[in-house]
């Protein structure tokens, strides 16, 4: 949600676009922090973030609100700029954003903006596309401090004054051997603290936690939240240091990741689509629902078969919202209770059956707490014992089989390396549909005595 | 999941414990990084872990442990702990972390713990209690370092080396005034590059983003990710620097709220209950059930009440879970991206109409192409046009008002400060049920002329 602030700063800037006060407007836009400008765009129209991101003046502000759009306004906006200046803003960013950006160019333009970049710039920038998006390699900014482990705190102060201007976040400075190789991690803290003569090599921490450029994104992010680390070095297979994830990058992660399996597990896609348009929203959500249509024209011809049973006792159908609704709810409690718990770590992997012994331990109790109580409605409402103990086992086995499906279906899913977050949703409700309409008119043909 | 590291290590520490070879058993838990010991805890029955809580000869590493653990597991092992040892081993924690862990503790032993405790300490652990656990003020850290703004570059690096030993993550310094009020904030790197004798004030960053004690944790964690800083300094009305809140407490911000706000949308309760025991976790997820069981009898008196057309039509009732389960699931894709959206400041909650009224579109749009496609399944299984039509019209006003309902809810609850996260689930998809029910009864009546 927009705080207060930027509540009052959207108001402003609409009222100034409306009664078109372009000079107010640029004082504004160029008074404004990045951070505050990147949420009041998403506020905005098309036109207005176009109108208004021309009239930045600070090249490097340009970069960073680039950073925060979205690929579809980014694509809109960076269509409209010239290469030269294009080029002039890349050129004031973090090489792994840049690298991010152009990756998302139309192939062209991506290429004609690598060669017109500096030779070294663009070097840099072809060397993190090599890696997937996704993984330490992607992420990883080529901007660090290694310093032999032979030199003295003081030597290290004297280096930071003239070389390593443009590194994003000097926090840690990383100590190679002879050969470039990671030995070890200091704190500019720990620097500013030591005696000058103190050799790097004599006050590092020698455990260093580093990663593969091929380790994926999520592990990354779960090593520098369990460590309590602001970076983490990537070191290729002869352990060169070749990078740093920092942890601005690793916040990020994290709240993409949530996103991501928040939208997965209601069959929403993957990244956020409200902000697209009509077409492109409705043709995410497409595919997801023709499986639970699928699924419920099976139930539909499931149901078809009990005519028999249906046509001497109606009231049965009355039944059918309520049996597969309390299936589909438990099963979805289920499966985002173990989505999660996977995702976070909190759950095991390996513990497959204590972890679903004891969802089918909760689905019984539930359903027999929830089966007597229907069951009881039915038997008031129709006078039918044999009725009411059909609705009361349909939905104790409902909600049983809900919650067994609902548990194990992630758990598979995840140890046969599924994304389990794709599992839920459409795919365990229309299941648990399905089975529960079939149990019902099964135990309810019986014990009718159709 | 766990790293294949962490699977190794479990494995290895459960066959010593089998095995009862304590002292190997004590080597490997002290050789472990306390970030891989909590990760293991967690793949450990109570029992283990209290064992291999006392084979932990460091005391800060006990109180790092401690951070980590389950409300419910912290409970058990802290109750085996003499109070000496307790206090000696809170001694060594951050005060924030002291703060979180004797909230938890039973009233009597708080109180008990604080009595034992150094006066100072015990002064800021109550400073902190006295907020709210999920504002600025309940996750602020009491150390920080704050300098005379008219100090020199060289006097502060030497303040550096003599006092502020205990201050967590000293990336910043903090710059005050002569009445303590905060006017400027250096970076540790700025420090080492400028000039000796520059004083303070003269290099510091004027504008600094800072909250008060009664922000509420989520917005103080958006300013860190918005601003892409490491802390964020707390002050009070007369901008006195009181904390600040650091970077490693922001992640876990956010994947706390992912995590609430994904079981809440599930109707599972808030906090992660998968490690709770079945009664617990049986009673977390009954009220949300009941909400689903109330609707469900709901829908089922409203089939009761067309029994005339059913008896006449029993193949009504085939189409009943289709019907109903594509309201759902849009109807939950619609409000998972509402609830997200507003969750990470992508929508905004002025911006109700056009949200509502661009759901309501893709809603008719998905309805229309699967109400033809379930109209055609049953023209083709009854060959009764008056059915297929109804069915069809069914569909489509089920999915259009599901996407207007699953989008209006959450919308609105924002809107008069109700959690928009527990607007979904349940309650969306038991009001479709119903409403979907409904309408297809009373069309299919008018249709097939009954």
């Amino acid at each position: 949600m927009l705080s207060e602030k930027n509540k009052i700063l959207v108001e402003s800037i609409k009222r100034l676009i409306r009664r078109g006060a372009t000079s107010h407007l640029r004082k504004i836009v160029n008074k404004t922090h990045v951070g505050d400008l990147s949420v009041v765009f998403r506020s905005l129209s098309l036109n207005n973030q176009k109108q208004l991101f021309n009239m930045i003046d600070d090249i490097e502000s340009k970069g960073l609100l680039f950073c925060e759009l979205d690929k579809d306004t980014f694509l809109e906006i960076v269509e409209d700029i010239q290469l030269d200046s294009l080029v002039a803003i890349l050129k004031e960013m973090q090489t792994d954003d840049v690298a991010d950006l152009i990756a998302k160019l139309p192939e062209e333009r991506a290429k004609a903006v690598l060669e017109k970049m500096e030779k070294e710039d663009s070097e840099e920038v072809e060397d993190l596309l090599r890696y997937d998006d996704d993984t330490a390699g992607g992420i990883m900014v080529p901007e660090f401090i290694a310093l032999n482990q032979e030199m003295t705190a003081k030597q290290a102060i004297e280096s930071l004054q003239t070389e390593h201007q443009d590194v994003e976040m000097p926090f840690y400075l990383y100590a190679t051997d002879e050969y470039g190789c990671l030995m070890g991690v200091i704190s500019l803290r720990q620097l500013v603290v030591v005696a000058p003569q103190t050799p790097l090599k004599e006050f590092m921490a020698k455990e260093v936690i580093s990663v593969l450029p091929s380790v994926d994104q999520e592990e990354v992010a779960r090593i520098v939240a369990r460590y309590d680390i602001l970076a983490v070095p990537v070191v290729d297979e002869n352990r060169h240091l070749i990078g740093i994830v920092t942890v601005d990058d690793v916040i990020d992660i994290f709240r993409q990741e949530a996103t991501e399996d928040i939208l997965k597990m209601a069959g929403a896609g993957e990244e956020f689509i409200e902000t697209k348009s009509v077409i492109r929203s409705t043709k995410t959500r497409l595919p997801w629902l023709f499986v639970s249509c699928i699924g419920g024209i099976l139930a539909s011809l499931i149901i078809g078969s009990f005519q028999g049973s249906l046509a001497k006792f109606t009231y049965l159908a009355a039944f059918i919202p309520v049996i597969a609704g309390m299936g589909g709810n438990i099963g979805t409690q289920s499966s985002t209770i173990v989505v999660r718990g996977l995702a976070t770590g909190r759950l095991n992997i390996r513990d497959i059956w204590p972890v679903v012994l004891k969802e089918l331990t909760v689905g019984l109790i539930l359903g027999i707490v929830y089966g007597t109580m229907i069951g009881l409605v039915a038997q008031f409402q129709y006078s039918r014992v044999a009725l009411a103990i059909s609705v009361c086992s349909a939905v104790v086995s409902s909600m049983t089989i809900a919650a067994l499906v609902g548990s194990l279906v992630p758990m598979v899913f995840a140890r046969i390396n599924i994304d389990p977050a794709v599992a839920t949703g459409p795919f365990v409700t229309t299941s648990i549909d399905i089975i529960s309409v079939f149990f019902y008119f099964q135990i309810a043909t019986i014990l009718l005595g159709v």
